[in-house]
Order: C-alpha cells, then sequence, then structure tokens
C-alpha cells in the first residue's frame, strides 16, 4: 500500500506536532502547508472550519482544523475564539470568571474537515470531556489552555502535565484519529477496486 | 438638493435607529438592508468591515458597520467580539474579570466602511474613551455593553443612563457623523459639476 499524504493548513506548528504523532501508525504522511486561514466569527467549529477550506484555494487531501474550550458554566465560552481569549484574558481570566462557579465542567472539541477530490468536504470530530482546574499548573509545557484543563480520562492530571499519554486521549488526537482510520480504510478500498 | 439614499446592512435594529437619528440632520435617508453579515475573526475592525461589505454583493452606496469595546486592562477584550461576550459572558463577567484591576478605562469604537459607485471603500471611525461602571447600571434601557459603559463626556452616566444625550457623544454616532459630513460635501460637489 502506498502512503497516504496529506495537507495540514494551519498556521499552527504545534497542532501538527500532535498530529503527525497520531497519523504515523496509519501510514499516513502529513505535510504542513504553512497558511494563514481566514476565519468566520461563528459558534460553530464546523462552519468555520468549513469556511476556511473552501476559501483557501486548496488541493484535494488538504485538511483544516479547529478547536474550542467549551465551558458551561461560561454558556459555552471561550468556545472558538480560543486563541483570541488566550491571548487577552490568558488561563488567569477563565480562572476568575469561574472563581464563585458551582460547576466547573468543561470540554474540548476539535474538528477537521478534508477537502476530497470531487470538491466535497468530510468532516472528523474529537472530544474529549472535563473540568477547569482551580489554578494553572505547568504552564511551561504546555500551550493554549493545556494548564488549566483536567481531562476526565487523565488521572486528574491537565494537558500540560502530560506527556505523550495527552496524544492518547485527546480532543485533537480523537479527531485524527477518527481521520486515519477512515482513510486507512478509503484507501485500502480504493486499491482493491 | 436631492435626497441621498444609504443602505445599512446589518440584522441589528438597534443600529439602525441610532444611526438614523444621526443622519436625519444631513438630509440623509437610510435603509435598513436586513443581512446576516459575514465576519471574519480578526483583531481589527477596519479589517472585518471591509471583508463584510466585500463578501455581502451589495449595490453602491451600502454602509456596514462594526462596533468594540476595548478595556485596557484585559489587553483589548473584548474587542470585535463584543455581541459574542454579552451572549456568553455578559456585563457579569467583564466585571468579574476587573474586580482586582487598578485601571477601568476602556474605549468604544465603531468603524462604518461605504461602498462606492467605483466599488471603492471608504471608511469612517468614531471613538468614546470612559471607564467600565463597578455595577450594572439600568440594564433594561441599555444593550450590550451600554450598562457598564461610562463616557467620559457622560457626566458620569452609563450609555444606558442617557437619553438622546448617547446619541451627541456616542461612538457610532460620532461615525455616522463622520459619514454624514463627507457625504453631505460630495453631494454638494456632485450637483454644482
Amino acid at each position: 500500500m502506498n502512503k497516504i499524504v496529506i495537507h495540514f493548513a494551519t498556521g499552527n506548528g504545534h497542532k501538527v506536532k500532535e498530529a503527525k504523532m497520531v497519523l504515523e501508525p496509519f501510514n499516513i504522511d502529513l505535510t504542513w502547508k504553512k497558511t494563514v486561514l481566514e476565519e468566520i466569527q461563528s459558534d460553530s467549529l464546523e462552519e468555520i472550519a468549513i469556511h476556511s477550506l473552501k476559501r483557501g484555494n486548496f488541493g484535494p487531501w488538504t485538511i483544516v482544523e479547529d478547536t474550542g474550550l467549551f465551558i458551561e458554566e461560561l454558556n459555552g465560552f471561550p468556545g472558538p475564539y480560543s486563541s483570541y481569549v488566550v491571548k487577552t484574558l490568558g488561563n488567569e481570566g477563565i480562572l476568575k470568571l469561574l472563581r464563585e462557579s458551582t460547576s466547573r465542567k468543561a470540554y474540548f472539541k476539535s474538528i477537521i474537515a478534508l477537502l476530497l477530490p470531487n470538491k466535497e468536504i468530510k468532516m472528523f470530530e474529537g472530544k474529549t470531556l472535563g473540568v477547569i482546574a482551580r489554578e494553572i499548573r505547568s504552564p511551561e509545557t504546555g500551550w493554549g489552555f493545556d494548564p488549566i484543563f483536567i481531562p476526565d480520562e487523565g488521572n486528574g492530571k491537565t494537558y500540560s502535565e502530560m506527556g505523550k499519554e495527552k496524544n492518547e486521549i485527546s480532543h485533537r488526537a480523537k479527531a485524527f484519529k477518527n481521520l486515519g482510520l477512515w482513510l486507512k480504510n478509503e484507501f485500502n478500498n480504493r486499491n482493491r477496486t
């Protein structure tokens, strides 16, 4: 079976690194198409990803990925605006907003949109439930909201306190695994026919 | 002189009402083109407005307007994402974020983008400096962040506590006055030649 090549359109090198590790076992080669994506304002990650993919004038087998942290007590904030909120309020801001909250439930969601040769778009999702920590932990090893997100599956550690284990349970890893499984199956079928 | 007709593309009826009042003395007739605009994620109101105007397939003399509240201590947050932040965090969220802050300085900025018959885009700006109140005031008469914004020019009242006086000093009123002045001058010159 030939190696499958997928192009990841993103400006974020962290994401590429994480995705490469997940896709490797599927015999998928991920190339980084370094791009500034056009992202619309929307509550829906799906809508944002589809828009970015369509507007980018990309070739087939290109993916874009969008992630959001959705905090229950804050009506889903910061949602799709995570990178802006990291930059302005930071993790400190999120902790302030939740100081008197009884629930700290949150989830991370990742959406991948893949452009097929027939111009159709196929979507993949990954979601990880968890809670927001009461303090910032290990900020030096995590980016974004990693230092304050404790996944339910993570033995009480924040994303930033995990090593490679993060890639077993993270929202993005799940989305990329779904992509990997689908691609593997798809290419196996193609080679058979 | 003929009445000048301008089309305001927006989904927000509040904005149309405010703008009509400001443009009336300039003999400008404002029609509401009720639309859901495509808005991109950007730190720049100018970039968002230009994008929305270009993507909308509008005729000449159409305007779009975008507004942001920029809070100094929060690195400009919520900026262009004001409507999302009103919906999720609300005014309570902003007060929480500023609870221990020494500075409460903020400004409201409004940007209008006008599509000219030659397809060029002309921009108008209005800005009002102020501070964030320590409590929510008169929420029933104001929308958005009006109940927590005290303009420096407003005798200590929040936007929501003002009646028509808001239209003397508000960021949006200033932007629409700039638009009105320019249009009046432009049409006078056209009629003369």
